[in-house]
């Protein structure tokens, strides 16, 4: 740790002074998936109750029509649209994770950016750049704070994401680095959000709030409203307030050499991440062999012992508990060929043909099965069986979702949450942010046409 | 510390239940004199820079034309004129102080409380009640935290004054008690302020969130949206999270029997506490014996040694640096019989004789003073000498603020920061409130006629 670093300082030039020519083409790159897959993730994710309950208690307030609501038809000021968006692509659960810090980076950070996109004309690479340079702030400044910053009890997508939402909307403003550092400080003054509110959708009202109060921090900054100069080190400052482990080197080690957003992992089924290589197996065995079910005899399921102490759930009733059940995954990835958000529904979990394969999965604990692999086992009435061992599940650092699965997934979840939009030319034009002269062109895509 | 209290419902459960009735008298006039010295504070602020600074950032942001905010022209939704009240009533650093926390009690609360007497009838009693019930709520919750909670760097008017705000509003939607509880959650998760702020504008960004948020909590609440049940007390609960010294039982220890409103104390002066008896002393000697400034040889003040380390500041530039300096003080209280804030201008610092006077004070340290008096000695060119020693300053518990006092204080604020209002006639009104059936008709009263 550096106690003289003036780390809000460093990180306020070094936003400053990024260009897009800085940029390696990878990392760009994985700023166009994380919008894209973030674009997904509000389409799911608009019509789930706390959405429309938050559109419904915010509505008596909103301003001039001004931005849009991914997948929905209000049409509110700015701050509100990025509250409302935040809250759609965070709240089922199934958006980006930086896998070091486990901020969900792109919630707080991109629903600024969109709505300002429909304020002044912004490029597609204007926008990435923008995003990137949101998630290095959140992410590093997550990295210098934990662990014990969660430990605590601070939830750090809110907490955190607030500094990515400011620093993205004060790089597409065109901040000078004093009013960056003031957005910073604004950002730090606002930061909130408890682990205890997780389980309720008092959390969304944290992730929602990042958006809004961080691009208000970029606003209040353009104005010339002053804030600390050493907001994030200073000796009442969000660091040493928020966290009893700081380490203000990883927010300017290798600053614009490494890029945290190849740190981040996209989620390809809406379930708990020690499921993926269970999901994974399941589905290549059925793709090769799929019996009858009522010929299945037993389903052996062998995995690292942190599987089956987060997962072991025989027993489940609701779409809730389904997202952490070992036995409701592997009885709808065989008899769907899908573990989408349909299959973690209620309905699906009541469904008797899914209730009598689940009664057939037996689960083993296998120390030697690292976390990220599974082995799954079917064994048939006439004594046959078939084995699948996967090794990375997808979504896991060893095998990141391709870009097929990518677009399946963002296909999926419009499907699911907003069937009205045009979900295909989305994905083409989202393809081709880096060239796209006007996002407010593609955000009124993300709208339905009626 | 009682672990298993379960106080977020114990507290909730409290707020709903209490009836007016309930309400000592003198409780309810100290209810009603907050109020009033809060209208005082925002008529003097309602133009300070970080006001009309956030108006204009703002403004392309405002809904519909809902609430009123005092002594400007602007006429926003519910949520930004609770915002922009917030900040008015706290910027001059004149508002209230609950002693024991140092909280700054009703610029959180009364703002949403002011902005739904514009949406739907409510009396003046009902707003009192819910006023005392949101500085209960604020302080208590303060209280269960201190002392590591500020020193831990939050700023406490910030992170308490949102339960405030939520607890009042709360109450006035007439929330149930699992309501409420929720609303408690929603600002808990949303609690925020860092110390390292103050003396910057954020700060003011930290207090006007905590009246916006903290009516937003009640409204989501109102609405259904759930909450953590245990938002204060539990695991990763805003006490634990926030302090390291948790006590739970001040939250609930003779709820309903000691209020802590009865400990608010209200500023005569804009400037730091320790200085008041040093002012009520040199207009005692003022009053009695004012020679020519000329013949003035030496001033000499004598106090604790408190005193001395806050304030002991013979050159002053700035009206910041006045407020904290003895000498300034001082020297304006026996010119002009005042310390308002006109006194306190920059204007004034640099007056002549302001300057001169200033340095004839000197300044005695004396451990056998109390820090709420101070003993001041003119000594003039003859020889001759006359002496005031004031026990306990106004403001300070041993010598509350008079209702004349009080009255004269909201005057001088409409005065400096709001000339264009009718202060009498809303200062009576305002002694009248709890038998005011419409709290809208004070509330017109505030905002300039032309």
């Amino acid at each position: 740790m550096t106690g003289e670093l003036r780390v809000t300082e460093a990180l306020a030039e070094f936003l400053v002074a990024s260009r897009w020519v800085d940029i390696p083409a990878a990392v760009r790159h994985e700023g166009a998936r994380s919008l894209l897959n973030f674009v997904g993730g509000a389409l799911g994710g608009c019509h789930d109750e706390a959405v429309s309950l938050a559109a419904t208690v915010l509505a008596p307030f909103f301003g001039p029509a001004q931005a849009s609501i991914i997948g929905r038809s209000e049409r509110p000021d700015a701050l509100n649209a990025a509250f409302l968006n935040a809250v759609s692509a965070n709240v089922l659960e199934y958006d980006d994770t930086h896998l070091a810090t486990v901020i969900h980076p792109a919630a707080p950070v991109v629903p600024g950016l969109l709505a300002l996109a429909e304020q002044r004309r912004i490029s597609g690479a204007a926008l990435v750049h923008a995003l990137i340079l949101g998630v290095e702030a959140e992410c590093r400044i997550g990295l210098a704070i934990m662990p014990t910053h969660y430990r605590r009890g601070w939830h750090i997508t809110a907490t955190c994401g607030i500094f990515g939402a400011a620093a993205a909307a004060g790089k597409l403003l065109g901040l000078d680095a004093r009013r960056m550092a003031w957005a910073l400080g604004h950002a730090a003054t606002q930061s909130a959000g408890l682990v205890e509110s997780l389980g309720s959708m008092s959390k969304s009202i944290g992730v929602g709030n990042a958006a809004k109060n961080g691009l208000a921090a970029a606003l209040f900054a353009e104005a010339g409203f002053t804030a600390a100069e050493q907001a994030i080190e200073g000796r009442y400052g969000f660091a040493p307030v928020t966290s009893d482990s700081v380490d203000l080197d990883a927010i300017t080690d290798r600053l614009g050499e490494s890029w945290e957003i190849l740190g981040n992992a996209y989620k390809p089924y809406p379930c708990g991440v020690v499921l993926f290589p269970v999901i994974d197996a399941c589905l290549e065995l059925r793709a090769r062999h799929m019996p009858a079910p009522q010929r299945i005899a037993q389903i052996v399921v062998r995995g690292h012992p942190l599987l089956l102490e987060r997962a072991d759930r025989p027993a489940v009733e609701t779409g809730r508990e389904a997202k952490v059940s070992i036995q409701h995954s592997v009885a709808v990835a065989l008899l769907e060929g899908a573990a989408g958000l349909a299959q973690f529904e209620d309905a699906y979990v009541a469904d008797p043909a899914v209730r009598a394969l689940r009664s057939k999965v037996a689960v083993e604990k296998d120390d030697s099965v690292p976390v990220e692999s599974a082995l799954v086992t079917l064994r048939l009435d006439d004594g046959s069986s078939f084995s699948e061992h996967v090794r990375h599940g997808r979504g896991t650092p060893g095998r990141p979702m391709s870009e097929d699965e990518l677009d399946a997934k963002v296909r999926g979840l419009a499907a699911f949450g907003a069937p009205d939009v045009d979900a295909p030319g989305l994905i083409a034009a989202l393809r081709a942010i880096e060239t796209e002269p006007d996002v407010a062109r593609i955000v009124r895509m993300t709208v339905p046409t009626r």
